[in-house]
């Protein structure tokens, strides 16, 4: 058996029943029907107003790589299950069709298209879980991220968690989520290698226990590192002895060097508490350029309550709560069929009917908007059309609730930009991939096009996701169609 | 920039302070020094009695991968933080010392010694970070499929979840350790070939939408798979037309075949009023062998009152909430340094103390024994104690609690076997390492020698996890000596 490590090809990747509808579809005749594939999510995590759109780069590499080796198709063929003309198809099997996403960063909201996917039944179908994997993935934890740094108001945010992680995919795309969501860098080395996250991190408490003494440790670190000295101050007694032996420390090393950047680090304890003793200890040492990062356990609603209690905290290093979303830890996008081609190329819509209305999936090959006030420049509603209907900012548009349809609002002075763009055509990468700072950036700035309503933890304003009136009236024919 | 995909070695998924450290020891002389690392954590996921390790195996293979490609060297190099001479030194840098860990598969229960490892310092510290990384993804799945699979009791669990997972190895090896913990098998595919879990399925809802009919979408896949024809029935109405479109289907194409094995499958909907339902109407056709499949937001508590309920399921296939873990996401597995050994090999226990009674750590290298009733063959405690000390089944052994030390219990009648197996002695693997079929027997195996309050869901029976006398004594000692 090969070992995780060496397998670089995740074409694998795939739930089975894509192998045994793919055959299916091979010997029913449908494998080069069109389909449309459409992934949206039905809820927010955490109850929050909006989430972060990532993933999207691993998906493009996916994509690029999809092959099936020998011994892909040597597996196959021992289930039995398959033909060889089958086993043959999948031999020469690349992905030909077409992927339209919402950019990495972008504020994403229920029931609208992130991505939507135009490719034969086989290809469409076969992708299914990797393209769930990783947009739910990194879009749970940039979204996660986004909100601890809301929380933390401008003070720096890193991402601290590998070793608690869901596997080492979890750690490592982890970090890049987090670093779309917000955070300034990450304690995982190979993410910084791989995608430029930046990595960084001084001392565990296993280095002050190696010395004979406290103050020996920091000594000897502050010697090593005079310019990255943050010394982990809670061993034996953070107040009594780990700040004292800090600021010995600093006295005795960074001083005569004229060094007056360094910092301790708090991993335990009451952070609100400690943090104002130890801010006073280290200004009335005169180390008032030490930065204090605090690391326990921290998430978005306990870093709001100690700013609220006037912790001293410059940094925080927030581990597992992020980097398994562990409130929530479950991004519920899913992946539907919502149109097909016939042979002439006139796309059909398709529904999927629920007892459970927020179930039901809008059908068709969409295009989706994002309208903002031109004066504000905020954003103030999604608009979902049929892919082929006109859209005109220079006209007044009158959006509706589609559920409560009494609900209207028209928009005069606005500006509307698609939220897709094209990835794949025919097969062929189209995109230019943004830079993963790019991609931070990019996000900052859309989610301040937010209203403050929206970016409330508790009880956001609900964002509005709306149909034209074309989009619903094909939705609703097709639901009385299937009654 | 490379991508994930390309990476095999994980060398570089570390926390950049081991690094960080490790050139401090380095530097300070300390890389020799050898030190003692313990894996312990300190609460069971979902306040449950017990918890099944698991991930050793993805250990060994990166232990015997380990080591620094000049790609890495480079981007080290970049950095500015590290000399040419630490550089070289981690050039030629191997795992060369020992390791102890509990095989995959066994109960294992807060502060006791999980794995340990034994090598000079800088090695010790490296590996910290996928140490606990796999042993706390895989342990953390293992333990919520073995519950979920025990509230299941006897029907097959199936693992469902890769779409939702965190990440492309959440997936992967998450798929492996529901398997150790009492899954039947996977839709994940690439698990199947790399792992050996099996994997299963048939057809999603885009399967009967790309059909004219459901009828026509059930008759086709029974046409092409009349041994493994399950069919999802819930995607216009169960009742009204899934069920009895199913039973056409079954009569037209397996009955002519003398086919008697088949299944349904219900993906929504209230699974208990409608499994009774569609269990009435296949029986009163004559399927009385055709399985009942569930697969809708399940875990253990759902299945269990499904099952209270009367639900007529023969196999569910659980998702999100085991693949992640979704109501406890975390295994907090920690790694502490426990002794260091000086020039002389005289080991020295150290200790790691706090204001929080449940982190201060066990010191010392340790032994850990399991002892089980000669009757019964039941569990009835874990014995740590001192690496050197004897323990002899011939005496009477007396066990007090290491917090309330006058609760005592003397075992006469026992059997007490260690719990760790060496892995790894002088960097080379010593273990025969059993396969997955072997490890999850092992474990079904183990987690019957528990008693039935252990295994309770709510408020189980605490086991007993006791220090020898000598240990005991050391630890009081350490203490004492901190303050």
């Amino acid at each position: 058996m090969m070992r995780t490590e060496q397998k670089r090809n995740l074409t694998m990747l795939c739930d089975f029943y894509e192998l045994t509808m793919g055959s299916g579809y091979f010997q029913t005749g449908l494998q080069d029907r069109i389909t449309y594939f459409d992934v949206f999510f039905r809820d927010v995590p955490d109850r929050g107003g909006f989430a972060v759109c990532a993933g999207l780069e691993q998906l493009i590499d996916y994509i690029q790589n999809l092959h099936f080796g020998e011994e892909d198709l040597d597996y196959l063929r021992s289930r039995n299950l398959f033909s060889e003309d089958f086993l043959d198809y999948l031999r020469r099997f690349r992905f030909t069709g077409d992927i339209w996403a919402i950019p990495e960063g972008t504020p994403i909201f229920p029931q609208e298209p992130v991505l939507t996917v135009r490719a034969p039944a086989i290809e469409a179908q076969l992708i299914e879980t990797f393209v769930l994997l990783t947009i739910n993935h990194q879009s749970l934890i940039a979204t996660k991220a986004n909100r601890i740094v809301r929380a933390a108001q401008g003070r720096t945010v890193l991402e601290f968690g590998s070793r608690r992680a869901q596997g080492t995919d979890g750690a490592i795309s982890g970090a890049r989520a987090a670093y779309i969501g917000g955070c300034a860098g990450t304690a995982c080395t190979i993410s910084d290698q791989l995608f430029g996250v930046p990595a960084g991190g001084t001392m565990a408490h296993a280095w002050v226990q190696m010395f004979d003494t406290q103050y020996e440790a920091f000594e000897s670190y502050c010697r090593l590192y005079p310019h990255n000295a943050t010394l982990l101050v809670d061993t034996y007694n953070t107040l009594k002895s780990g700040v004292p032996d800090a600021i010995r420390a600093f006295d005795a090393v960074l001083k005569p060097l004229g060094i007056r950047q360094c910092g301790i680090r708090l991993d335990s304890g009451d952070i609100a508490y400690l943090t104002r003793k130890a801010r006073k200890m280290l200004d009335d040492a005169g180390w008032t350029e030490c930065r204090i990062s605090a690391s326990n356990s921290l998430d978005e609603y306990i870093i709001r309550d100690l700013l609220i209690q006037g912790a001293e905290v410059d940094l925080f290093g927030v581990g597992e709560r992020m980097i398994t979303a562990s409130s929530q830890p479950v991004f519920g996008g899913v992946y539907k069929l919502v149109a097909v081609e016939d042979g002439d190329g006139t796309v059909h819509p398709k529904i999927k009917v629920s007892e459970n209305v927020a179930k039901i999936t809008n059908p068709h090959y969409k295009k989706v908007y994002r309208i903002f006030d031109r004066a504000t420049g905020k954003a103030e509603a999604d608009y979902i059309t049929v892919w082929d209907e006109p859209v005109d900012s220079g006209q007044p548009l009158e959006l509706f609730d589609p559920q409560s349809t009494w609900k209207r609002k028209t928009y005069t002075d606005f500006i509307i930009k698609p939220l897709q763009e094209p990835i794949f055509r025919n097969g062929e990468l189209v995109y230019r991939r943004p830079s993963l700072q790019e991609i931070q950036a990019y996000c900052r700035e859309q989610v301040d096009t937010l209203w403050d309503e929206v970016k409330r933890f508790e009880n956001p304003h609900t964002y509005y996701v709306d149909l034209s009136q074309r989009l619903w009236d094909i939705k609703q024919a097709l639901l009385r169609e299937s009654k």
